[in-house]
Parts: structure tokens; C-alpha cells; sequence
């Protein structure tokens, strides 16, 4: 399977609470943009100037997904990374996010639970020491000692 | 202000528990590379079919925050449409999204918090009617009473 174990992220046995990762992000336009495209929404709070100069916003904002969408980014490429489950996550949005804003979003182990191989993690995103969104993730990740790369798990828990 | 009320969508008066909205797309490669290349999700389960052929999944997987921004779409642009605050939201994944599926993203409005101007809307994202996404958003609604628009409100909850 050309290296694709190599590809792989942590494993349960990796895992320990308190580690903890974060990915950093300048949005732009264009992340708006994009983003209005592919989710269609096209909430003028977000890509219209005029009428989002009139909300309690004072001007456009990011979508608040497009923020969550960085705390997918730090679960999935960094803590665990690729090869672990996404089962769950909750999202408090706290401020709104502008073009320009430098967003860091910040992924903690804060318990393990082995019987199950599930991790649950803080996650939050901030800009400037702001949280702008805070919330609860908990994935599902392979255990090293049970792999069987690159044959497919037997059972399908997000079936 | 140029029609900007006119691009408002329901205020809290409009709302009544049971209501309901609906977007449906298809998922394309093309929705999965941009939101990749968006988010900085690059985890392969999304983006390398050799290496999600080894994973339970057997083959690429949208993004499960790419699920979640329909229904981020919904209530920004349908139910309750534009000048909402969308102040919480719960995911739950259930199954995988693939490339060709259609997805239906539904929003319902299940409790309604006149006090503080808020409504509790169910929310789920199925593909040939199986749930592979659901949770629970909570969004504040201005009131049309006491809307001053263009002039921005003077308290901002989201701040």
C-alpha cells in the first residue's frame, strides 16, 4: 500500500492527556469566498459589505463553520491526525471572526478511554488571545497493537 | 441602505416550533479539494484514495465539517434566514459522506426563548434518508419590533 501507513496519524497508545496541538490561519477573502461557494451559504453577513455594515457586526465576518472547519483541520492533520474517527463535536460561537484575523485553533487530550479507544479533546479557536469558538470533540483511534494496514477494520462504527 | 432590509430573513415574531427548511446538494471532488484546500484539512482519508482504501471507510470521505456547513447554510440562508446569530451548535457523526451522494441538510425549529430572543432548531444532514449527521443549533433572532435598521444594535452577544 506504497507507504500509506506512513501517512498515519497517532495511535491510542500515543495518546496522553494534556498533549496538546494547534494549526494557525490568516483568513482571507478568499477562505470567505470559497467558503460561501462550496456551502452555499450565502448569508449576506458574510460576502456583502452594505448589509453587513448594518447588523450588530459593524461589517462582514467569517462563517462560523469556516472557523470550526480549523478545528476539524488540527484533529485531523496533528492530535490524532489522519486515521482516527471523528465522533462528535460541539461548537460555542464567542466573536466574530474578520478578514485579516490571524486564527490559531488549539486541540487538548482531556481523557482517554482505553476500553473504547476514544479521546476526548478541548478545542478551541482564538484570535488575538480571544476565543472566538470553544467546544467539546471526541474521536475514535486505532490502537497501534491492533492495526491491520492495509486491510479494512471488520466493523464500521460511524455505520 | 440599498435594499439591505429586503435581504433579511425571518425575525423572532415569524418563528413557530415545527418549522422546517431544507437545502440538498451533491457532494463533488471538487467540493472536497476546495474545502481541503480551504481548512488545511488534508487528511488523507479525504484527498488519497490509496490510503483510505486501507481505512474502515474503504475509499475517501468528505469531510465531516464539510456535512456540518449545510447546515450551517440552512440557517444562514433559509430558517431563519439572514440577521440570525448563530450563537451554538452540536455534531454528531454518524456515517460517511461520499463523493456522488446527495446530502439533505434539515433544520426544525423544536423551542422558542422569547425573553432572550432565541430559538433551539434541530438539525440533520441524511443521504437517501440515513442520518449521517445531526445535532442541535441555537441561533438569536432579532425582533421585527425592535429592529433599527441600518443603525447597528447597541449590545452585542456575540462579542
Amino acid at each position: 500500500m506504497n507507504g500509506a501507513e506512513e501517512l498515519h496519524g497517532l495511535f491510542f497508545e500515543d495518546l496522553a492527556v494534556g498533549q496538546t496541538a494547534v494549526i494557525a490561519r490568516t483568513i482571507t477573502d478568499a477562505d470567505i469566498v470559497l467558503f460561501a461557494g462550496i456551502s452555499g451559504d450565502t448569508n449576506p453577513v458574510h460576502i456583502n459589505e452594505e448589509f453587513a455594515a448594518g447588523t450588530m457586526f459593524s461589517g462582514r465576518i467569517a462563517h462560523g463553520m469556516l472557523t470550526a472547519s480549523f478545528i476539524s483541520t488540527v484533529i485531523g492533520t496533528r492530535l490524532p491526525g489522519p486515521g482516527c474517527i471523528y465522533l462528535s463535536q460541539s461548537l460555542r460561537f464567542k466573536a466574530p471572526v474578520r478578514v485579516g484575523d490571524t486564527i490559531w485553533a488549539r486541540a487538548t487530550v482531556t481523557e482517554l478511554f482505553p476500553e473504547k479507544r476514544r479521546a476526548a479533546l478541548s478545542t478551541t479557536v482564538t484570535v488575538r488571545d480571544k476565543v472566538v469558538l470553544e467546544g467539546e470533540a471526541l474521536v475514535m483511534v486505532p490502537l497501534r497493537a491492533t492495526r491491520a494496514w492495509p486491510a479494512a477494520a471488520s466493523s464500521a462504527a460511524a455505520d
